[in-house]
């Protein structure tokens, strides 16, 4: 294992020798021009879901495992669909309940799914880090896509968050994007400002309280807030963090209700930010605690279009990762 | 989400402007000839199970969501199948054990699959109007199947029964029907009930202890037996209902054993029916409970094929909601 | 039931009238000539995993249901990637967990499955005859294959061992093999052992502690050893059996560490066998239990190679059963 790893910097992992797609593992480092082609691809397969043959044939005859070694019912399902849309086969295994039981190494578990031919992993894991360790284990015709890995990155989300704000706002030189909520405990955040910098927007913010707000974000490039108001004040687009239920009973916090009182996206809140400002949020949505109901259901969110082009963005990278991604690739499948 | 009830009333929320099936809820308030077309429908797709290639393409490219929110390893697996044996991709969501853990409510979760562009979901759920409710809420591109909905209404399992009565008995207008047991907790009896009476059953019997006839059954048109014997004297079909082992650990019943001296089926009392009357169950069986083990394997059982029909039923339902029930579409996929 | 089994000697059970296999439930009774069949089989379905298109359409339309009583994340897996890349549709049924909460018996089970018409059952059962007894129960339209049952049988398990033989030996008739470990609850070593004598192998031994070789094994026609280095030496084949860990938490046995030592397969130890000896384990390992970490991962280790092959194994016995393994068979899919 130690010898694969020779010569292989972390940052160009995810890249083969011709700078393409191998794996998808965070967004941090990866060039723009290559940000820039997940989106354009992903437009191609947007249309694909309102077809009423939702499916092509780009993946036939691969396997893609989903290793999902913590529960995600929302992540497991669009990346299922995504490659069941790509006409993949999915296995579809939670590791934990199973052969960590009969007491096998995840080195083990990884070696025979390679062993069986499997061409894809998607990965999520509550360790940071762990899709990047399963990239440098695997065998070399095996892609990884991170599904989220501790509190490191979730690189499809970040991206479906920023395909969402091409579709709103076309251009991302000019922009004032808000995130706001538990930054710190959040992948979703990371991946978000990463690819938000790189595509080269000029203000990045970071609100929430002291407590949720990591002491080096600075560094990344944001500006912070502490306060609500003043954070999304003129910004062009607000993207709320799910808070975990997990911390609102820890002693960060104050109960739900006190939280959505300070750092709750309201109507009166959501004036302050530019008039055409969209509202965005990862799901799933706490109502009334960071986000008021008539907000996630208002005009101004994108919210489910979020999901909906989740589904693009990940048929994009799957096929991309797979050098299945040519021309004529999105056409519909002929019977 | 109010808005969108208005001017629909509840008795064709499941057909569309031109009367065509949108939605499968109910039994109850559906034409007679829609569930001749239903009947119809399954009788072209009967002979798929029997081929080589038990595979249609009716419904290639789309996704159906099976939303079980109780557990049902029966129903489940012949939706599933119905579905694979019409090309479609399916997603398995046991609802309980998932995002309700998040704190997501009903509504979200809908929204999001809607999002993810499900065209069906199948759904079971432990609450009278379940299905009623998803249909009313979710986007006018999906169609919702009710596969069972707490004491209201399962109307695939009433139409696999029609379906089974009329091949053996070819009309509906000379029968005599009787469904023998716990008719009070039975959406199944339900659903059978209106079917046969909407198909012109003119003699419809529910038979039971007193604890089991629910009061006002008789305003459904059928008349009502306490006495076995009496009950499937003379019956062309006697339905034996699922005794539900919960009831019979309660204060409404004696035990299973005197359950069957009173209300079981045996050869002695089936003599009392027609020569060649057919015994139905929607199973499981609880053998030597509702009905003896020599009777359920006899020669007058149709339960096994009552499993089988239900396959082609469901694949009806599903293509007609869908729209694809065109001429041609049953035919073999070609190569 | 009874009656099925009339005039259907067990020996013959898995054969149909032409001597063709109908089901695949023990090595034990099967002509050399079927065995070299599946092997050659196998051969052809083995490059189907290394294309991009890893699919043939031999099993469209079929359904093949995974009947696991008990639970295996690797032996389900391979059945269910080997049925894919077959085309078939999967049902993948977790039978202790379902209809038996319901009190089902197992034979009302197995008869609704098979009115679904289901074409083959793949079983796995913690009771030795489980695969026969379900073989015989069920309608003749119907194929089982044994994915393990109880101290009985594993013959697929022993069909890939014995073709990854094949590939690195290429013939049976001169060769030595060792079969180390737990041999008196092991399904696999009794599928090896008779897979090895039905091909011709001219030296089968087990080695042991008295404990778990079984008394009556020398009747089978293989030597025993207690002692491993007397076991192995010379040997060209080392197949090493999983120890459960349930085994080494009994009487039976001291711990893992005092097994290791007196059982374990380490460099020094393997040096006794041919030079050009092969190491196989059928998974998952327990490192440095059973054997040491650097023979598992070294260079006579074909360990991951018996992974591989299990999928073309099962892929050949799933054909074959279901009567589809003529030639052509096992070309790409033309879309």
């Amino acid at each position: 294992m130690a010898c694969r790893m020779k010569g292989m910097h972390a940052d160009n992992l995810q890249l083969d020798a011709h700078g393409r797609l191998k794996h998808f593992l965070a967004i941090e480092g990866l060039p723009r021009a290559l940000l820039t082609q997940i989106l354009d691809n992903a437009e191609r397969f947007a249309p694909v879901g309102d077809r009423a043959v939702k499916k092509v044939p780009l993946l036939r005859g691969k396997t893609v495992a989903n290793l999902f070694f913590e529960p995600s019912t929302r992540t497991r399902t669009t990346f299922d669909l995504a490659a069941k849309r790509l006409s993949a086969d999915v296995l579809n295994l939670n590791i934990e309940a199973s052969s960590t039981k009969k007491g096998e190494s995840l080195s083990d578990t990884l070696r025979n799914l390679e062993a069986m031919q499997c061409d894809m992993f998607v990965v999520r894991h509550q360790s940071s880090g762990a899709a990047n360790f399963i990239a440098r284990q695997i065998a070399p015709h095996i892609s990884v896509i991170n599904g989220g890995d501790g509190r490191h990155e979730h690189p499809t989300q970040a991206m479906l968050d920023v395909f969402t704000i091409r579709r709103w706002k076309r251009r991302f030189d000019a922009l004032t994007v808000a995130i706001v909520g538990d930054v710190a405990h959040s992948r979703v955040a990371r991946s978000e400002i990463h690819a938000l910098r790189i595509l080269g927007v000029p203000e990045i913010r970071v609100v929430g309280p002291k407590t949720l707000i990591p002491a080096e974000v600075e560094s990344l490039g944001v500006r912070v807030f502490h306060d609500l108001e003043a954070g999304i004040k003129g910004a062009d687009v607000v993207i709320m963090l799910r808070l975990q239920q997990e911390r609102m009973q820890s002693a960060l916090l104050p109960s739900g209700h006190e939280y959505f009182r300070e750092y709750g996206l309201t109507a009166a809140r959501l004036k302050l930010a530019a008039k055409d400002a969209i509202v965005m949020h990862p799901g799933p949505i706490n109502r009334g605690v960071e986000i008021a109901s008539d907000i996630a259901d208002g005009a101004q969110s994108v919210i489910l279009q979020q999901v909906t082009f989740g589904i693009a963005v990940r048929m994009a990278v799957m096929s991309m990762v797979m050098g299945t991604q040519a021309l004529g690739g999105a056409d519909a499948e002929h019977d």
